[in-house]
């Protein structure tokens, strides 16, 4: 049946015949295997376009910064269903990556969305600091947690993102998506009665709406990242098996508070 | 409950405390973060060894080359989930990255398990042609699929394997399963009765088993890559949405053959 | 690391030892297998109680009701998927149910929240039809689609909506959200000026919350139900595989018209 | 592309037009809405033909039996799936389907398998004690698991797998699956060394072969009456998050032991 009003048929992403495979328009074997970086070619995939050494410099830094932070829910969700269902790797990173949404990991695309609408209040040249006052009340008056700002380990600061702003910098790609992240740092003690340092999740599209990275594929950096990180921890999870281990730990750490006969006794492993 | 018998309670990939994270024994902020490419860090994260830069080069290459190949059903599945579900990204990159399976994509780990054990039973210096002629019988005998050979499109050869093969070449990294896979498309017409070139699943292992990347981590390699390709379609999606439109396609190439009262005529859209 | 405010550590749901299993405090063994039937067992799971038989008839009739409707999007990624990877059915199941979202299927959830908002607007014997008006506007005014209203294929009714208004009535569990909903249908109309009927996504909202299943719960319904359809498409798919012949003609469907070189010629099955 | 041979183009489960649906040549809305239970649905998607009375009540015998056991591994997976992405319960739902795999539930199908083999083997009327034991000593053999057997927490008997071989001898339709499931656990003492009762995900296949229901929609069991404790769950996640507490517990029992500075001291939420 014909759902919704989807009238487009086209497709500029990649075709193919018998001898060649055209990926954004170039020869994939003659021209980006071998050529290419797999981050270069990642922003060649979303973008249609290569991009500068300052622009993959950037890129890379954030894929690097997001790829790995020890046993996250994320990874424990894919070590558990490895260790339930072996045979299928590609099941395991799939129930990790399911964990990348709006509260964590995919902070990043709500953190970028929130910069670019500073950015298009203020306009050009106009008053930044009005417009992240007024947004950070908005966000306040609807109970929104101002995304990429705040970690629950790295309370000071978050080091991922001191650097990538620094890497930013030295890239000579930092302009004004940056300038309002900052901004936005300096600020909400002011408007929320406390610090809140900016993440790595408000880090990385600062720096990546910048370089010229689009803001569509933003949410694509962490579930790249990710899946880097989590076929590492299930290569460890074939070899040194701790996925049920986590499992009665997180269990016991759980009571039963439901209703219950008198004489029934749970067991210590239930 | 205590399920299997998994003592183990360590792993070696990541920790942390507020100032510092550690990756592989790295501090990934003060060491990776900017000086590594992408690449180099799933290298890291996968093997706990920085590669060298021909190992970077064939990993880089076996990325480019499995990323992305048009219009495959797990595209399509993906870019139909967007569709329906646009508040979850993440669910469309999932639903992708489950059709890498043992038939299509996946089968670059069977095919590396394929040539390990060639070579296993080869030995040292030992007699590829009958190891090779060995495993293809048994193979047939119990009708399996010789992994990494053959493509529904590249009927000549795939142009991807091809180029991989040679880069392993210029990088100096090609040994024995480079020989191995080649030993192998030059005997199968024998053994099949027909020709059935090395397709880019059996090249990828080949080279990526000579560059001293492990055999458990392979089925990683188009995970990652895919993934690359599904965001880069997704994006395509929110923008050009054709969900929809290859969903009503593809259901039209289907007939309802069931029962079905005299009287009734499908939708020509149902 | 401490994510989040979370200080509960209970659950209700279940606990067991070795010799008894409680499931929402009653011994599942003695009392519930071989006594309740799997929605009646699927109300105690979610609700904590047993439902009367009125209230299983209404959710019998709406899970019935939602399992199955052909080859949608859904039930083509989960056949593709298979097809793919037929190791894992579990995969295939788990790629059709992400497409159970916001657009598709789950508007189940949000026309919930529409017409018990409509409900809690207009207060115990307030006036629905003024609540009704409003509530529209508000949606047309923000661009978004009256969720559980119109269908691509039923156009002047959806006949599964129809039959679950009627069941509700015949049950005697229809009340005010029923209500709500057929007065929503007689009002677009005017407010939309276009008819937009009651669809299965509204109907199914109406008829439960009427008969006391929770708000909360109702996006359960559909990805239950569905899960049921998904099945049996995915046993035919081992039968009959025709998951790479619908991916086949989805691609046909499409062009490409990205950039090419002047001499290129696309594959007629690229 | 066309991939592989599938030539099939007919599917038979479901077809529609603008007023009526078909579901296995019946009229959706006028013959089963209201009259069909959930279950009875089920056994008509997966076969095409009503269930007797019998049949309907060892299905739902099977669903409600295997449907919650706490909190295992696939609805940890899924709680922590939603506390990190509230956004897409399906997404949840399917993290935790995930995890229905080879070695958890998923079990029900491997050892369907097993007992089917057994009496094609032993053929009609044949020698069931000599199948039992040659093919429980090839499993040996090849260190395989035997299906059905043994359960981590029930280790004298599963209280489920007995209920449900009481019930299909209530219902009238245990037969051969069910004689051959009860002469393994039997005979297993003698040929492995110690007792290994049948467990449920044993006793399902049994009693359900037996009543007529196929071996290839055995898994589906598990996964359909999962799916109705997981949406449970994912409800009570709702109303009491408890997956970062299960995570943060998790995490806590498993040890770093990778190389690190001197100096380093992990936090102790790393």
């Amino acid at each position: 049946m014909k759902i919704g009003r989807q009238d487009q048929h086209g497709s500029s992403i990649s075709t193919s015949n018998e001898d060649t495979i055209l990926v954004r328009g170039r020869d994939l074997v003659r021209e980006l295997v071998g050529t290419l970086s797999f981050t270069e070619h990642f922003w060649l995939l979303v973008t249609g376009e290569l991009p500068s050494a300052a622009q993959r410099r950037v890129l890379d830094a954030t894929l690097v910064a997001i790829a790995e932070h020890g046993l996250v829910p994320s990874v424990q969700a894919a070590r558990m269903t490895l260790a339930a269902a072996p045979e299928a790797l590609q099941g395991a990173v799939a129930a990790g990556l399911l964990g990348c949404g709006s509260v964590v990991l995919g902070s990043a695309e709500a953190a970028g969305a929130f910069l670019a609408q500073i950015q298009a209040r203020a306009g050009a040249g106009g008053d930044l600091e009005s417009a992240v006052e007024t947004l950070v009340r908005e966000y306040r008056a609807t109970r929104r947690a101002i995304p990429g700002y705040g970690h629950p380990l790295h309370r000071g600061a978050d080091p991922r993102a001191r650097r990538l702003l620094e890497l930013a910098a030295e890239a000579g790609t930092a302009a004004r998506h940056v300038e309002i992240a900052q901004l936005v740092e300096r600020r909400l003690p002011g408007l929320l009665g406390r610090p809140l340092p900016l993440n790595v999740s408000g880090a990385i599209p600062a720096v990546l709406l910048d370089a010229g990275y689009p803001l569509a594929g933003l949410k694509g950096v962490p579930l790249l990242a990710r899946t880097a990180g989590l076929v590492a921890h299930l290569v460890e999870e074939q070899q040194r098996a701790i996925g049920f281990v986590m499992s009665r730990a997180a269990a016991q750490a759980i009571d039963y508070d439901g209703p219950a006969p008198a004489d029934f006794e749970p067991s210590e492993d239930a």
